[in-house]
């Protein structure tokens, strides 16, 4: 794990425009909301699941750049007064403290555009329709019924009572969208899996992003503000539905847990090489941070 | 010119999401952001272009479309409180007055996935490898080195005074790189122009779009708030600088002049098939809105 974030922070560092070309400041503040912390969770899984198609690293390196951009800047624009009104992101101020609103807004803006751009620069498939069909995923997981959407949802339920499959529901799109997407991306970088396996590979990728989401609100709820980089239960002081607050924490921790178990089941059919996935999925599940 | 805007709004109508898909409010605000007004000038210069090298118009549609997306976007996030607090737009509310703040964030963080959705969805060259390149020329301009990028100038710019070749070099970024993309990416959509063709289609739309931003500049100086659908003298209010207050009114109008007959210059070795782009460059340069 450590060696793909060492490898992602170079890569990301390199892909990201230099500080010294204009614009500058918005290429400063571009970097500083992308580099420098962050669990890398997007990219760990595309190169875990990389390892079932023998894919070569060099590409997943460019998808796992992609999907981190996309993720970066959703976390600068969530941060956002208008949005969560956060000042504090692991363990720095937010990129609108930092620098200031509009700033942060042209970051989210133009880190969106640089992942399609880095997916269209690289060679990521033997094929050119196969890369066409890799940029479509990482757009649909982007947009209005993934990731944009699910944050759209969660707006809407501010204050409501969700039903676990409302919240559920939520989560499918506002973070699974782009950890599905990192994960059969990663694959796709190499030959295709056998029949089923990327169906087999998306109901990994759903539960363990499922897994990552209730450990996030247990966390929120149990850890302090130090441990986590960024503040902590904000979601129970926005009432926002969590998790904790529909289930209770008890009844969140074993939930955690029957994902993890459900995560390993579904790479039961993959051999030796599901054993990065087989990791990541107890690493989520029963990290502290 | 109307055949095509027609075209276009059954195009933009059909290739957004459906009112009543989940999540509503964000697919309503999305379609209020893109739908019923604009001058669809980009979409213009794509099917103009496109003539030059015969392309099939269900395929410039696409790529129109998606330019589109990435310029209604970027008048949803332009208009924001945090960038131009502007509260008239088409002559109706802006987005976030309509809706609210953060769904206009979404609304164009959503929309600009969607664009490069439709680029990887549909066949828009004879090659994939030739859609991949497109997909990147909208990527580029969209980006930090376009589009996004010279937001940033314009924002550095407030109060200040710029020299002549500044304010061009932020233009250049600003709507420049998103008329140019339009042009070039509609004439891609056909068999390749000759040798030099796309140079020269490039230097057109410069040209061409340098000129709109000075049209824009005077008519927001001349024209009022009714005809223009968005507020007037909004620059002026806002100390930001325009051709006419570098070069005062009647120098900015001959300038405006000066950029149509280049304009013109720039196309003269290709034959009659750019009989569009010429009709444009006038439109452009003497339109009254």
């Amino acid at each position: 794990m450590a060696a793909v974030q060492t490898r992602m922070e170079a890569a990301l560092q390199r892909f990201l425009p230099a500080p010294e070309i204009l614009p500058e400041r918005l290429h400063r503040a571009m970097r500083y909301a992308v580099l420098g912390g962050g669990k890398r969770v997007r990219p760990l899984l595309a190169f875990a699941a990389s390892e079932l198609s023998a894919a070569d690293p060099a590409r997943v390196e460019v998808v796992a750049a992609a999907v981190e951009m996309i993720h970066a800047y959703s976390l600068v624009h969530d941060d956002m007064p208008c949005m969560d009104d956060d000042v504090l992101r692991r363990g720095r101020p937010t990129c609108h403290v930092e620098f200031d609103e509009a700033t942060a807004l042209l970051v989210g803006d133009a880190l969106q555009p640089l992942a399609f751009q880095l997916m269209a620069d690289h060679v990521l498939a033997d094929k050119p329709d196969e890369q066409i069909e890799m940029l479509k995923i990482l757009a649909v997981a982007s947009g209005s019924r993934g990731m944009a959407g699910g944050q759209a949802i969660d707006l809407a339920s501010v204050g409501k009572t969700l039903s676990l499959p409302e919240l559920e529901f939520m989560h499918i799109h506002k973070t699974g969208a782009l950890i599905r997407a990192a994960t059969v991306l990663g694959a796709r970088c190499g030959r295709g899996l056998e029949a089923n396996g990327y169906e087999r590979l998306e109901r990994y990728a759903k539960t363990v992003g499922l897994a990552f989401q209730v450990v996030d609100d247990v966390l929120d709820c149990e850890a302090s503000t130090a441990t986590l980089g960024k503040t902590a239960g904000k979601d129970a002081a926005q009432s926002k539905p969590t998790y904790v607050s529909i289930l209770g924490l008890a009844r969140a921790r074993e939930l955690a847990e029957e994902l993890r178990v459900e995560a390993h089941a579904a790479l039961s059919s993959f051999d030796a090489r599901a054993a990065r996935l087989h990791e990541l999925a107890d690493f989520i599940v029963l990290r502290k941070f």
